[in-house]
């Protein structure tokens, strides 16, 4: 879909197409209809990113808390949105043995435990692996930093969710 | 279910619980559940007021955009939340006559042309007599008067739905 033709679109139809670019987040994409006629996709990007800054640290702690657990109950039961279903899917965290789930299962409830939302992460830009490690890692930082990192890794997420949308955008700007 | 209880939920059962109080908004509960403890659930209610009332003036109309039409195709397909499907029933929208329906599309796009977000109206105060006589009256105002009174509309709908989860809090509180 072009860029004429997302700003020729109702507010239905954006939140209908944009809505989980931000995970579970669909105010996120209506509240940025707000600012259309959108010049290309990564303006569109760059309207969502700066939503997300001006939200207070609770806001971005209520983006992190909408987000799934990796490899969690709505992975196994089949409630996750198809996105991260997808995702999901593409860093092998539907493909573990019953081990790993158990280690993984023990790792996000350390870090929910600890931090008050879920471990983020881009699962496009990883794979099992370095996803549990880097949830060991991060582990051990300040909630403050663990926030920050989480919000980051939010708007890749989004990036990537946006760039299956707005393809022709994709070589030049996003 | 009582406060403390209440305080005592980790903030995946919160959402699941309080998510919705803010039609397809669960960032918004998700949110304030970084507030906890709350002595009350009006605490509860005056968290989500201020959390909304602090987004810029696209993420109140992001809000509005997330609700449902009134008597919408939502409506006719089953695909409402819980909460709006009881509510619109209580106002009696489900039980109207194909010229009725007709009527209602036909303002609400109207109302949608001309502001850029839904008819929100709380349908549990209303009947489908009061609801049509005020979309036709509200068409009148300006966009700024009724992004504003949507907003009210919104906080006044997630006031009872907040009731009916906190009920012992319902006699002094809310």
């Amino acid at each position: 879909m072009d860029i004429e033709a997302i700003n020729s679109l109702p507010y239905e139809d954006f939140v209908s197409i944009f809505g989980n670019v931000v995970e579970r987040c669909p105010i996120i994409a209506a509240a940025v209809w707000s600012g259309r006629p959108f010049p290309s996709g990564a303006a569109i990007e760059a309207a969502i990113n700066a939503f997300i800054e001006a939200l207070p640290e609770s806001g971005k702690e209520g983006i992190l808390r909408c987000h799934p657990d990796l490899a969690g109950k709505d992975l196994q039961s089949g409630t996750l949105t198809p996105e991260s279903r997808e995702e999901q899917g593409a860093a092998g965290l539907d493909r573990m043995g019953a081990a790993e789930v158990s280690r993984m299962t023990r790792l996000n409830a350390e870090y929910k435990a600890r931090f008050g939302f879920p471990f983020v992460v881009c699962a496009r830009m990883n794979d099992r692996t370095s996803i549990v490690e880097q949830l060991r890692e991060r582990l051990g930082n300040t909630q403050a930093q663990e926030r920050a990192r989480g919000v980051e890794e939010v708007k890749e997420i989004c990036r990537l969710r946006l760039q299956s949308l707005v393809p022709s955008d994709q070589k030049h700007k996003l």
